[in-house]
């Protein structure tokens, strides 16, 4: 078994166990004729977004596009700024914000962008992300991802793996960015969704964005939906949060060679030091029965030789 | 504008209306440079099934395996042959089953489906598929696609094109033979589905398949399903009944150019001819206002010079 002719050896990886199991990995499941062979149809590769593929601190990256959005309405509606929960978006109040719980910010997300023809959201998320930068990094929140995740998801595929996205955030926002920044295509994006109300208005058909949850796509519901979107078992699977951890146990209990990976911040320098606190979505049971489940735990600050 | 390079002319197809259209459509948005170039990965093609891909006479694939499955089911509980709509299923009553209505046929492929894991619904497929015959045609029911369809699915691949299905049918179901049968993978299929549960037994985590509908993907659900899974607009879709005509009328009412197509059952000699009379998924609105929604009519007996 040689991995010299790959074109990739995870460059922005440390040397260590993290590094070494998926550079095993790959070249068992890849090894034509070999006892861990997985058809390259098979070999589906399902990433969590929010804290595993980009920066999810201090809050994610689509509540301060919903701070901004909320802004914009406001200025159409003032009222809006007597409201909760818009009054906590709109005056940055980050500690009510959290209060609120990720189900919540859903709902804001909900109310902000419904009312529109999904073709129209997504220009919207564009524009934004063209220019919105993180209030610590100073950088466009688009280019918050992790370079070592950008890496291994070109490693997976020019290993004849498909790459997924599978979010809790907004479907139509992550797809507004999943090609330009993962070199994923928004049909391999799966997330939260509101329900759609197929139209005709003067002779043209399309999808009306409602305020109404179709799917929050979080903990069991991420394997749920995997199934309903992609219909096979993912062979490897990276998340960091409680949230990811039905998707993890679902991939990592596959028969056949697997690979399940949480990801730990724990780089206060490079970028940020967190599990169990961070109340929209905490780490906690998966790093504690991280070893019972099978999960290999990857150290930001370890295992990655660079962040951004 | 040439098309001498294309590795296919749809030989299956007889010259004329159609055909023009299709070859002159395929050669526009793929030439590069021209006014209706369309990049390759917005170049979406979405097919109904039954009835547009394969046979849906005397009744859909999918409820001739009702029947065989449910027969094994009575043989393991006998009152099953007293209730209805059992009853009417194993005397293969198709009269009264078409009474019933599609909904109903689904209410039953979920009561006979459901209780296992979902990965252990695909080789009970496969082994009917592998065996069961059309009752009037005598040939292999995944052999029951029509072949120029088949060949058009190969011409808009071969053309850059993503090819999916979009069937009211079983999402399973059409799983199970989609890649053997039309080339087309289980993630590119978007169907009709059962509620899901993640559950973790004996360490090992797997779905459930729950006697309930998710999603009943017919007439509107189809866009909005299409949306969901896919997140673009098709740039060609092809259906055959009216529960086709809202994804004809999506795809068809995009920006840019777009063909929506319809098949007519028409040729009793090679196949069936139907239209408003099959109960179970009839052609009526499509096919009175297919001029008026832009929509072509395909003509079975004057468009194809082969069936099977």
């Amino acid at each position: 078994m040689s991995t010299t002719s790959r074109p990739s050896s995870l460059a922005t990886w440390n040397d260590g166990a993290a590094k070494s199991l998926l550079l095993d990995f790959v070249a068992r499941v890849t090894e034509q004729g070999g006892p861990d062979f997985v058809p390259q149809a098979e070999r589906i590769a399902t990433f969590d977004n929010d804290g595993t593929l980009w920066c999810e601190q201090p809050l994610f990256v689509q509540a301060f596009f919903l701070i901004d959005r909320a802004g914009e309405l406001a200025g159409k509606d003032p009222t809006l700024k007597e409201r909760q929960p818009f009054r906590a978006l709109l005056e940055q109040d980050i500690k009510t914000l959290m209060g609120l719980g990720k189900q919540a910010l859903f709902e804001l997300v909900f109310a902000t962008h419904s009312g529109m023809r999904e073709e129209e959201f997504d220009p919207i998320a564009r524009n934004w992300l063209a220019k919105a930068r993180h209030p610590k990094f100073g950088r466009l929140f688009k280019e918050c991802a992790y370079r070592p995740q950008l890496e291994l998801l070109n490693f997976l595929r020019q290993n004849g793996f498909k790459t997924y996205i599978v979010t809790g955030g907004g479907i139509d926002f992550v797809r507004a960015c999943a090609e330009e920044t993962y070199g994923i295509p928004r049909e391999q994006v799966i997330g939260s969704s509101q329900k759609l109300r197929f139209e005709v208005n003067a002779g043209r058909g399309g999808l009306m964005k409602l305020a109404e949850l179709n799917s929050f796509d979080d903990r069991e519901v991420k394997p749920q939906n995997i199934a309903l979107h992609i219909g096979r078992r993912p062979i490897l699977a990276f998340g960091n949060s409680d949230g990811d951890l039905a998707m993890l146990r679902y991939t990592r209990t596959g028969t056949g060679p697997r690979l399940a990976l949480l990801l730990h911040h724990d780089d206060a320098e490079r970028e940020v030091a967190y599990d169990r606190e961070f109340r929209l979505s905490p780490l906690s049971e998966a790093l504690e029965r991280a070893a019972e489940y099978g999960v290999t735990v990857v150290s930001m600050k370890r295992d990655w030789n660079v962040i951004f």
